[in-house]
């Protein structure tokens, strides 16, 4: 049964027992392009108090220098570069640290601008991605492009993420390097969200492009560094090695049930479900206690107000 | 237990107990672009005896028209827009005879001109599809494009196929079709073949294509009209009533296994394979009872060469 956060006390329970915070953005932090009430005041409080904020997003168009900036344009000033975690960094770090493809191997990228930046940033080449060679400008598709018979033989790796920009010269060159040297070039996915909710409508999400590659390879993506899989909690843990030692002392908070809570709980650490988003008081009430969330609240920013 | 045709008396055989002759295209009468020995004299033998052949062939990118003139341009004159069966056409014909979609409804199309071509000659109206607005020419995709919020109302079906201008538009228009009225808009697939296979390479195939907004809108297609569901076969029968009838008058003529010999197999109809296109003679020998073509032959060209 979720504890809800009503007071005072509480919160400062939860300040005593936890160092690391982790948050989910769109509906905790913010709701599209509209900061919720006292978001910048409770991070200032828990930095205050000393405590590790980790921003986690699945959306791999953005590096984390493209979050500063989104942070910065809804006013919140106080967040820095290293407590952003998104698909695009966590896939950066996951083929680092955990794949440790060596430096001289190129990564071939389904996707955009993010994932190119983090992974340039950790020293890695990148080809495919957003090649303006590769962009659709109205050419019709060539079936004897020569491209197709000259794959470069550095890749080491396939990533995949959300682009805008897909196309089937982008789509079947992915899926010869995924086929290429009999299916051993491991293939990573940012993420698999389904769709990208924008405006009120549901868009095409980076799990359903790679859906495309990984039926035509009939390979599934060796990792997955989004939410809620653990390869992104790996690369968290990877950066801030004592919450890998210790995840009981790190709190996960999100808005969604089957991403964010069940992100934070397959990790071992506590969860706080906030009610901006998606999810209602009535259906926390009902989940049994295998998908009940830790705490529940009914907004991120009582953290400050009930401190004042 | 396959049985080899090596013999003019066997040709003959066949050539009595079986009043449709279904085709697979490729690795059948071409390789590609080449044509494979014999092939105009056997389709004109087939004819003097009055036989019908009925082409066979799952690539949507094509109208019967396009097929023409393929045949043409082989240098076989000798075939007929009626007895040509492409995944476009199957699915029109579907659309109408099976689905009895009224005329009044549209049609949105991710696919090629083969599609609309076809829908059109049954005087259905299709939107989407070729629809030079939606064509990529290298503007940035727009999320706040007006078009996600102006659905059309008369939409009474989505049909998908191949297509290589495939972009992040076409991809969200036809989610937001596929999630419209509560998912009720019935969802065709020409085929679900994951590859195309071009030049030695494989391509992406209709079904990978397909499977971004089947894995998006978390709907699978209502009906798939290519080789080897019976749709497409159920299609054929309903133009050609007397096959219907009595399929054991049909033979299904391919050469791959899991396509061809499936679909005439799962139609009732009996089987000869080829072995002009990927499958040998050894593989065969191999196959239990539940997958063994009824006949097999070298290349399809005997059925006139035996006959000299």
């Amino acid at each position: 049964m979720s504890v809800k956060i009503t007071s005072k006390e509480q919160v400062n329970d939860l300040l005593d027992k936890y160092d690391y915070f982790l948050f989910d953005c769109d509906g905790v932090l913010w709701l599209g392009d509209h900061l919720l009430p006292s978001i910048p005041e409770t991070l200032s409080l828990l930095k205050e108090k000393n405590k590790q904020v980790i921003f986690v997003t699945n959306n791999s168009t953005k590096s984390r220098n493209d979050y500063l900036k989104k942070f910065e344009k809804l006013g919140i000033n106080n967040v820095t570069k290293q407590e952003i975690f998104g698909s695009s960094y966590a896939s950066a770090i996951y083929i680092e640290k955990i794949l440790k493809l060596p430096k001289d191997k190129k990564i071939w990228v389904l996707g955009e601008k993010g994932i190119e930046q983090e992974l340039k940033e950790l020293g890695y080449t990148t080809i495919g991605g957003t090649d303006p060679d590769l962009t659709s400008n109205g050419t019709p598709f060539d079936l004897n492009d020569p491209r197709f018979s000259n794959l470069d033989n550095d890749v080491g790796c396939v990533l995949c993420g959300l682009l805008f920009d897909v196309n089937y010269l982008k789509l079947s060159l992915t899926l010869q390097y995924l086929l290429k040297d009999n299916k051993t070039i491991p293939f990573i996915a940012t993420n698999i969200d389904s769709t990208f909710p924008t405006n009120g409508k549901l868009l095409i999400g980076a799990g359903s492009i790679i859906e495309t590659v990984s039926f035509a390879s009939s390979r599934q993506p060796d990792a997955i560094c989004g939410k809620p899989n653990q390869s992104m909690m790996n690369s968290i843990k990877a950066d801030f090695p004592k919450l890998g030692e210790n995840p009981r002392r790190g709190l996960m908070i999100g808005d969604r049930l089957n991403t964010d809570m069940k992100f934070g709980r397959d990790g071992n650490l506590d969860t706080l479900l906030v009610l901006t988003g998606i999810e209602t008081e009535e259906n926390v009430k009902q989940l049994n206690a295998n998908e009940a969330p830790t705490y529940f609240i009914n907004k991120l920013g009582d953290f400050y107000e009930f401190n004042q």
